[in-house]
């Protein structure tokens, strides 16, 4: 007996076509004595319908009232989901996520689970039914229903599967895994069979778009294993979990990723005094600005000034700019030189600790391709390299090619 | 200060825009002292669209799930209701009817109101908020969602009232109150300003169809006056109540209604003995088929022989048929008549029981006018007349002159 969570995205039950077609395939995957767990979120356009409704009545679309707006978009799809799972011939129930015992903050728009109760459905599940609760949604400790934000049908997903001890949390999405590289820039990209919750938070805080670091980071807290795979097809897909279940890895590096919403800010010329990177910083830390990579280097030691460089994301870069122009005034820099057309190629891989050769390896591809790299950071599991824009796809072709040959398996 | 409680159809509420103006037209009614309770429906059509999804899943469109799905429908109304207030400057919060403390009995898609608990409700209400329920549901002990089925929003507004001890509730309809006859068969027809709930009641089970009875019940039970008005205008329409507040009635009786959906049928010649009549409306009463006027009458007292007439709704009249020729054989009767052409008028008073000549008014009025007079039936606070179908227009009108003088004001 197994107990699984599957989760199914607002495409996948965008018609009740389509909701049969998912509860086809669920009783079809399900050996006799396992207990399923379905979690949905709302039907296709649904909650952008819903969205424009409030919206031809206020601009105000946040807080209490857009929640209790917005969360009957998943009961809708529960309900249905439980009808088709009935039609079939299996028992179904339906639990919107304050029946399910989601509980939550009351942080209204973007909620986070503080604990779940799952009692109603380890009882529903006891007797035999598959369970259909509502993604994206949970109540308060005073009994409002909330939302849960971005990537919220997924963290409904894993924290469920962590409170339920279920033995896999499979996410059905439009991709069938985790690839070494976006398929769209490196047509042989491999599927990774698995990867560690740290890669995948690392490759997801550094550009791959598939899952969000969040349902990662419950994953790890409950070591719920993750199952990324495709609604279309029966293929196994890729894996998240703590630990490689094989010793020796076939690859040390489980991908190459890009980002190309990145900006560089180069602070030229800034006096060599304590507290300066202090002041630069902490003006963008006030005004909510995200600051990624950060270089400093020696400009002129006899003069002791130093460049500080570092990067944004691009839609903070006004902001960014005219808070920069403002500071370095007050310091009397010798200027600042702004950079919109860069992007951010990066490695991740949990193996990299022990195998010093992966930066040069990296860098050699990106001299070999002919690519200048203007920045370079490093985490404990990830090397990223800061390159012309135009230059993503040869770049991040170049090193898949050399961290996955073509020959390997 | 006043507590109302005003409920709005799906009509009222079809868009964003009459969402707007129902919001406007509540605060504009409002005094600053007031505090508001709005009960409202599913958005127009909102209801059939999410049986249409659920009919293409499925043909079993009952039970639990159904009303999961339902129940998304005035949550969506809700929501939208809430914001409209709070752009308008009125702060708002809405509430399910689960967050309402409307607590059911488990009979899914037509659950009856148990007790309510409007403790948050009334928080609400202290802090100024005008609250917004969702009609037509609320919860089991069990924590499962249910709607109330047919007249469920006017039953949870009338109930909420009582549990609030509201000063009044106000139903808003497209009718702007009760009259004393059909507005569209008696153009004269009056509005009245109060009538009791037990003749509300009466004229609700003799045709009328403004106010379904399961809410009259409701108000007679907690006693809380209901203001039956338009959504389009601001006039006053009808209170039913208790008692009437005025001392002397300005008309005996309070309305003359009629009910086309009726039938009759005649079993000539049953034996005169004990247990004859239990047999057939037994028979009757295990199909579920209500009979409505019984008359039996003498055929011949030689044979010892009777008639007996009865009364049903029209839709039950082929299943009723095949019982009473069936009981009909066993009973060796004469024969059975078929009647589908005929439709009941009746009047309805509460002041009836002191003034003997109503009745022969109505007869006199239906003699005058050349209608014939098939069936009569009598209750404490109606007389009621079958008559044939096509001269139900002539009828109503020549009843409702005799009681309602076109020169009384």
């Amino acid at each position: 007996m197994a107990l699984i969570v599957k989760k199914f995205g607002g495409s996948s039950v965008a018609t009740p076509e389509k909701i049969m077609g998912v509860a086809r395939r669920v009783i079809t995957d399900k050996k006799p004595e396992d207990k399923v767990v379905i979690v949905v979120s709302a039907m296709g356009d649904t909650t952008d319908e819903l969205i424009g409704m409030a919206e031809k009545i206020t601009d105000n679309t946040y807080g209490r009232e857009m929640d209790m707006l917005l969360s009957s978009g998943e009961q809708i799809t529960i309900a249905l989901v439980a009808m088709a799972f009935e039609k079939l011939g299996a028992p179904a129930i339906s639990f919107t996520g304050p029946q399910a015992g989601i509980k939550t903050n009351d942080v209204f728009n973007k909620a986070k689970i503080r604990n779940i109760d799952p009692q109603r459905v380890l009882s529903a599940l006891d007797l035999g039914k598959i369970v259909v609760v509502a993604g994206f949604q949970g109540i308060t400790p005073e009994g409002d229903i909330t939302t849960l934000g971005r990537g919220g049908s997924d963290a409904t997903a894993v924290a469920l599967a962590g409170a339920l001890r279920a033995d896999s949390c499979e996410i059905f999405t439009d991709v069938d895994g985790i690839y070494s590289a976006d398929p769209r820039i490196v047509p042989r990209a491999r599927k990774m069979k698995e990867i560690t919750y740290n890669e995948m938070l690392e490759m997801a805080r550094l550009g791959a778009g598939v899952m969000q670091p969040r349902s990662v980071e419950i994953g790890k807290n409950y070591n719920v294993p993750i199952h990324v795979r495709s609604t279309f097809s029966q293929e196994p897909g890729s894996v998240i979990r703590e630990e490689y279940t094989m010793e020796e890895q076939e690859f040390i590096i489980r991908g190459v990723t890009h980002d190309a919403n990145v900006a560089k800010i180069a602070v030229l010329g800034v006096p060599d005094q304590p507290g300066i990177a202090y002041k630069i910083f902490s003006a963008l830390a006030e005004a909510n600005i995200d600051v990624d990579m950060i270089v400093q280097s020696i400009r002129n030691t006899e003069q002791n000034i130093n460049d500080i460089v570092f990067t944004i994301n691009k839609p903070d870069l006004l902001r960014a700019r005219q808070l920069i122009d403002q500071v370095g005034q007050e310091m009397n820099v010798l200027g600042v030189v702004i950079e919109d057309k860069v992007a951010k190629v990066s490695v991740v891989g949990a193996g990299m600790l022990g195998n010093p050769g992966i930066a040069a390896t990296m860098f050699g591809a990106l001299a070999e391709a002919g690519v200048n790299i203007e920045v370079i950071s490093t985490s404990e599991i990830s090397i990223s390299c800061l390159i012309p824009e135009g230059q993503v796809k040869e770049a991040v072709n170049a090193i898949h090619r050399r961290f996955f040959p073509e020959n390997a398996q």
